[in-house]
């Protein structure tokens, strides 16, 4: 007997050849309707939401889980906003991305399609499952969601409201399933699920993203860890410094684009520390530094080797003392993700040195690291921040969610 | 100890990130002088190759794989020719893809950068050696080749000829890195290699290509496998579509762009077929047909069910008598590997619905699905046919062995 998983995967991929050719004026109205359904039924999936939050709270799941799971009317207030912006995105599907014409006469057009069946594994954060419904269904892509088990309450009612609003405002059925049964099986079955699943998009923590990118026989898009650097070159306005280190750090230290380290030259390291370390301090951030970081500032921990490779995600900064620009750059090719680096620096000959030789998907000069984001790029949507080089690098909207196919006009051509 | 796979790896990691920056003029440099260096040596390599070839010999390899593996002037002649061809590409690194501003002042530009390091897999075919070496070197790669224990004397050979050139013309050492150990474990090993190998693409047949698929660890390209249909429309010029379908199907059955499949219209079915089968049958071609085309012609032996399902890469045809268009485009949808479809047509409607619905690769009106291929389409060069959607798709370049970056620059903008 067919599995769930393959059930809906099948169900999911017949579904999305129909859902290719449905126009952009029907995904639009189906979205609003989707947070229109969402309105209608919040009452409904509070109460479901209730009772996943009763269970967690007995499994003993923290706060923070807690937290992240919870849903209340403002929050789902949100998903509504979030569809509306969706809604009013242009649709990907069908750009022309180029043409030409052969010797032989044959015409050729590269055009973007969408990617087809798009799966997504993630924890118990029921407000993935409309965001990722609405960036699939907009890019003309079927969506299998395996959300955590802890949320499944959620997840049931979410999706039987929106898939509902959505079928009912022409979109084909079948395109938005929910994986029921949140055993671990089923996650390792739709990573198996190469016949009809196109790509995976882990997201959540680096344990889930780790399990998913070394196990998936489906290809996936790994996305997420940000161990991100700034350096501050020995020509920069120090004020400026302090300012993006600053922000960097600590406007939202939980996520990827935050700063893991600073390094720092030395020629002006005693002059920027002081300074610098006492406003960090002063928002509670702990700093580890290395010999030549504690000689200026004795109170530093001792950065350990292991420090320059982490991703703190909290208020902690590895801190180091580089002779120039190659140390530096050398520093962050060894320790980094390929996420976001920044070099701070009035000097253009250090700065285009820093862009051409840092192999990051996100190279900044003079900004902060925290604008990688597809809000911020203006891509209006976001589905993950790609830390791989295939496919689609740094923050991915729309556009990284589909491919392309050639459609050739010939006359009779043949090799 | 470290591992020759984990050494060479990293190795290779650190000579990608001086290659990026190596102009184009230099890399060209490099190629002729690795063609140069083929000539000069290719005694050596003839010798190592007639080594492999005896030890091929004794352990009873086919002839065709004896032949894949042998290496004389002429085929060293070719190898050159293609540095030659290579060298003249237009670099690919360094094109800005888009750029734009933000209200906030940001200014962002994507721009074309190497993937980094690209490992190779493959069977005992001493050619792939040079023409991977060439396209990842031309596109700012560094390549890890891992190829087969049967050919390992001749690309130890080759590539000690072509390394020594390409470093001596100014490509950083280590760029090129042969595998030399070919137990099964060291593939396996290049698989796991994620922290140094951005990607993986298999070249070979269909055992290697699913075997690194479900395996590997490292991001993957998948090339080759290719179910290709042709479907023969009722409004269809008949000598065009026997044409097209001959040229399809004869012309080289053994490779992922021939035909497997025939679809005919009921309507056209009697009047096209028994000529085109007469044609067909006359190259060689065995005819395998459903109940209808049995009828028409009673010596066509009959389809079996995985028939449909089958790349044959031989001298065989599966045909199917559809009602039309809707029922062409359902049955490729059910059996194609999306690699390459054409339909025969002289109705627009119907060749704009199937280009529409058709989830393949490459879609073809009025021409033989033979010209899905690199050079074919005018991109100068080819490391394969991608199968799947993520990256690439097609027939992929040498700007499909790229990624992006984004560069940003700043005037002290925080968030």
């Amino acid at each position: 007997m067919a599995t769930e998983v393959q059930i809906k995967t099948a169900a999911a991929a017949r579904a999305s050849r129909k859902l290719a050719g449905v126009t952009a004026d029907i995904k639009n109205k189906a979205l609003l309707a989707m947070g229109e359904a969402l309105r209608k039924n919040a009452k409904a999936i509070i109460e479901a939401n209730a009772t996943d939050l009763e269970a967690g709270e007995k499994k003993g799941l923290s706060r923070a889980l807690l937290d992240r799971l919870a849903l209340d009317g403002p929050r789902i207030q949100l998903m509504i906003g979030g569809l509306k912006v969706v809604a009013k995105l242009p649709d990907p599907a069908g750009e022309v991305l180029s043409e030409w014409k052969r010797p032989n006469g044959l015409k050729i057009r590269k055009v973007r399609v969408p990617l087809g069946v798009i799966g997504i594994i993630y924890e118990a954060r029921p407000n993935v499952t409309v965001d990722s419904a609405a960036l699939c269904l907009k890019s003309g892509n079927a969506v299998v969601l395996r959300g955590g088990s802890d949320a499944i309450n959620s997840n049931i009612a979410i999706t039987k409201a929106i898939t509902e609003a959505a079928y009912d405002a022409g979109i084909p059925e079948d395109s938005i399933q929910l994986i029921e049964d949140t055993n671990r099986e089923t996650a390792q079955e739709l990573m198996r699920s190469r016949e009809h699943v196109d790509v995976l998009i882990p997201r959540g923590g680096r344990g889930l993203i780790k399990a998913v990118v070394e196990t998936s026989q489906v290809p996936v898009i790994e996305t997420g860890e940000g161990n991100c650097h700034a350096y501050v070159e020995k020509s920069a306005d120090l004020k400026m410094a302090s300012d993006i280190v600053f922000n960097a750090k600590v406007s939202r230290p939980s996520v990827c684009n935050a700063i893991e380290t600073l390094l720092v030259d030395e020629e002006i390291a005693g002059e920027f520390l002081p300074a610098a370390f006492k406003r960090l301090r002063e928002a509670g951030v702990e700093i580890r530094g290395c010999e030549k970081v504690r000689r200026i500032d004795p109170k530093a921990r001792k950065a350990s080797d292991s420090d320059w490779g982490t991703e703190f995600l909290a208020l902690i900064l590895a801190v180091k003392v580089v002779s120039g620009p190659d140390e530096a750059i050398e520093h962050i090719a060894k320790h980094s993700s390929k996420h976001s680096e920044v070099i701070i620096t009035k000097d253009k000959k250090a700065a285009g040195k820093f862009k051409a030789k840092i192999d990051s998907a996100a190279v900044y000069v003079n900004a902060s690291t925290r604008f990688t984001d597809g809000f911020e790029f203006g891509f209006g949507a976001e589905i993950g921040i790609s830390t791989q080089k295939l496919h689609a690098r740094g923050p991915m909207g729309l556009p990284e969610l589909t491919s392309y196919k050639y459609l050739v006009d010939g006359s009779g051509q043949v090799r």
